[in-house]
């Protein structure tokens, strides 16, 4: 039985947690009836809404574009629901959907992108948080870099700034994908890339904008940062007739 | 009869709007002596002021130029009086045109580009708002592509953010119209281009800046913010030697 | 006799305004010890501080960079105090100075560029306020057009911001002087453009910023604001290759 | 006797002091346990909280980078601690740690830099602050001069804003030394330029960003802003073709 839901700040995953655990592939998720799921899914909502407000102040998600989710438990996700003013969100315009895709409020739509969000879920699950924005830095380097299909960074200090790199001397592979209003072919690109074996902290689609993601919103918003920057920085360098 | 005007947010068009239905082209407006014509005009100048604000903030309106308009019913529209700050609008500086161009207070004069926001809500009647903004990458980009009339957009996801626009495939051509002291040059390029039966959803003046409307204001604030972006983006992607 | 100073805000110019109808040149000030003289002059301080913070928030007034001036009477000018941050003038960082440079409390330097504000009030009689601001845009201009000594501004709308001018098809010269740490060397480079008979609206002096001015501060900063836009649509213009 | 802390805004640095006077090189620091070390170090982390708030809001400290040191006293600087946002500081980021680079709470990690932060200190005394900022114009400069190890400003107003620059005419060089992942390379490099007699105000660390200080914190900063300005207009020059 589920306890009263007194405590809106609250969160107790427990119960539903135990259900997945048994549940695992394919997954079959539960309805979100539960007090300590719709709490989970505000605060996941709450969260996402001070970042949209955030990215938004920044010029990153123009004319309602962008997308935003958190993992809510092992099943499920909170994605910001399609056409938003992601500057102006708040709790309630965050939606639960399962890692199958399958949305418990039939009558709202998801993000379009939702598929996209879900599939990172899945192939990396500690992933916490993805986002997804449309800055102009990201939407031009996509353009530019589409017909070699990678940025490779190098030598860049912020690259420490993603987790796991520890000197400006590794490199980082952007891969920059074809754009397509058919998820799946997306998906079948990430997929690809995955299988080849390739590390994969973020990605680009052609004049579309960025993917990036992290175990926590804190680490997905610092991974974005620093990918913003190192974008902004390579196209700089191109603009300046690059490095003699 | 009119009722009294208890609060000046409710807005009761019915009466005007009748007396609009019989009279069609050409359009002789009452004057807007009604309460609700009068409650009507001050909801439609509290938004404009609202959007000067916002984009001002942005930088799109330097040095008191820029002007905005809506609709406030089938024969007339609401309009920023000419050469205030559109940073510090209030309701008090938009004033009722007809759609025909005639002005209920003589003592103050119109935005100078009027007519070219009349001629938009007479061609598209469906027109709620429209927005002409002067920002730096619209001006540049208006003189960048004056010569060849067009600035022809293709490929960018945010081309969505235009109604009836469903994919980044489509071309979405925004007109460059040569600058012109004499309004009447301006609406003759407008007419022309209408004529061809070319579709319209924003031109730029050369030297001068963007025209753009939508259905509401929320809509023109979209097209407009999409649009500033897309030119952004593809003036830097001529800065960058363009896509190889 | 002067009346007690009982309200910081009320003006009263017409004894100290006697006495300079009939002194002419050589300005022999009078000492500033009167109440209407110290209330103008804190007006015109607040009106400075104020002024500054709002330039600062858009970067133009780098590292205490930059002063402003406006007349105080026919004999006085307000000048911002040397070295103070633009960004949190108060109106006590602002002092009087005599059209001949004489400054009434020896103990405090007035910006080094103030022999440059008075000329201005000189040579045009009817400026209220000079601003000098560095931003970016002024300063890489001056840079780039120190060598043609020139920069010819036409075919842009925002020309019209600068009072009498009525069209886009007017050129509007702005001169491109040589720096010196000596200002003489400026004043003579000023007196020689007037001299020779060229409308003058501003000036920029080479690596160091631009002068503008207007009959008041909501003119200069007019002014101003046209010039920063049209500098930097010139050179963007310039970066992408110049008009085809 | 260190007298009871009563008021935490108090600084009494005397007693301090003197145990410095006798202990000159090597440094052995005093346990940082007195009530007025810890209201300096207070003191210091509010100042260097607020400073990185200021900086913060214009981009400079992208994704937890950069840091922030001030003098203590003769033995002490109080720097940043490892990883925190630059945006979000207060004085409790801030840790004591002596000259030669004793940190006083061992669980604390301080920032990786402090070693360069404390060189500084150590061979110009006179250093009261030490700033180290990553905005996109330093690591883009950082990675375009690398080659030629020095960026030569010249003919800019705004050199003047460093102390001990009187005139545009003046030669202002920047080093730009190689990144290391190891302190000790980028100490060497530093102590190379400075033993071989020539002047320091600042230094570029390729891929990184801009290290400059000064006697105050608001010397500091002046030189922060200021160099920030002239290394953005050194590259708009290059961009737009350099000087003819």
């Amino acid at each position: 039985m589920v306890p009263p839901h007194t405590n809106a700040g609250a969160i107790y995953l427990q119960d539903t947690r135990v259900t997945f655990i048994h549940l695992k592939q394919p997954i079959t998720p539960m309805p979100p009836a539960t007090a300590p799921f719709a709490a989970r899914l505000h605060a996941c909502g709450t969260e996402i809404a001070h970042t949209g407000a955030e990215l938004a102040a920044r010029g990153w998600t123009p004319a309602t574009s962008s997308n935003f989710s958190m993992r809510i438990d092992d099943g499920h996700v909170a994605v910001t629901i399609s056409g938003r003013d992601k500057g102006a969100l708040t709790a309630d315009d965050v939606m639960a959907v399962g890692l199958d895709g399958r949305a418990y409020v039939p009558a709202l739509r998801p993000s379009a992108e939702t598929a996209v969000h879900l599939q990172v879920s899945r192939r990396q699950p500690e992933t916490g948080a993805v986002l997804h924005s449309h800055s102009h830095n990201q939407t031009v380097a996509s353009r530019l870099f589409a017909a070699q299909g990678v940025i490779a960074l190098q030598g860049w200090e912020l690259q420490k700034a993603i987790t796991g790199y520890t000197t400006h001397d590794s490199k980082l592979d952007v891969p920059v994908f074809p754009n397509s209003q058919d998820m799946r072919d997306i998906e079948a690109r990430v997929d690809g890339w995955l299988d080849a074996g390739k590390p994969l902290y973020a990605y680009l689609i052609d004049g579309h904008g960025l993917y990036t993601w992290g175990r926590s919103m804190a680490e997905a918003r610092r991974h974005l940062e620093a990918l913003e920057f190192l974008l902004a920085c390579e196209l700089d360098l191109k603009r300046l007739g690059g490095i003699q």
